[in-house]
């Protein structure tokens, strides 16, 4: 598949996962992943789910407003760039974010997420 | 060097290099380099600066806002996620961006850019 479609691929499936079934973001981490949340350094797919998962709302959409890829040099990685805006349930307005993504390939010709740095963009 | 430190420098010495001397930045770039600048693939530290040094503003100022960043699993490598706002001369409003760097390092205990992507964050 071409890298831009991969990564909108990987983007649709990621963001459909948080909004509706966020426990299973679970089987894109490993233990060696890492996500940086507005600052907070985590490690680890088990513990960054239960970042996610313990976030204060529990009802969101994300909106995609740019995807864009690189190949990251390290054997078959790539890095994904996202921007985009968050809609929480009950609240009028939308919360601007940006997050990065270092995809590095698994045995079974999928992908597992390395590298995770999320910043919503205030205003 | 931590980390953190490190990124920090790295993103002073950038943006400061951006706003008063752009050309230098080629110091920063390699043949292998990486840039998507508004979703502009270009590759190459000539044609990278040739690129940013014919944006369409002479004169600018970039104020940062957060810097995070993570070792990327490459051979030394360091993901560092930037977000900021670019204040272009003769204009009121200020331009929220958001841009993330892949460092490796250099034989001379340096870094160059593997990979650069930009994009502004229109509200």
């Amino acid at each position: 598949m071409d890298p831009d479609n991969l990564a909108k691929a990987f983007v649709d499936h990621y963001y459909s996962t948080f909004d509706n079934n966020r426990p299973s973001l679970a089987g894109l981490y490993q233990d060696a992943s890492m996500l940086t949340f507005e600052g907070q350094k985590i490690q680890g797919a088990s513990n960054i789910v239960a970042k996610l998962t313990s976030l204060p709302f529990q009802q969101c959409h994300h909106s995609i407003s740019t995807v864009d890829c690189q190949p990251s040099g390290a054997s078959g990685g790539m890095l994904v760039f996202v921007s985009g805006s968050l809609q929480l349930a009950g609240e009028q307005h939308t919360l601007k974010f940006s997050q990065m993504f270092h995809l590095m390939p698994t045995p079974q010709a999928s992908y597992y997420v390395l590298n995770d740095i999320f910043r919503l963009n205030y205003a």
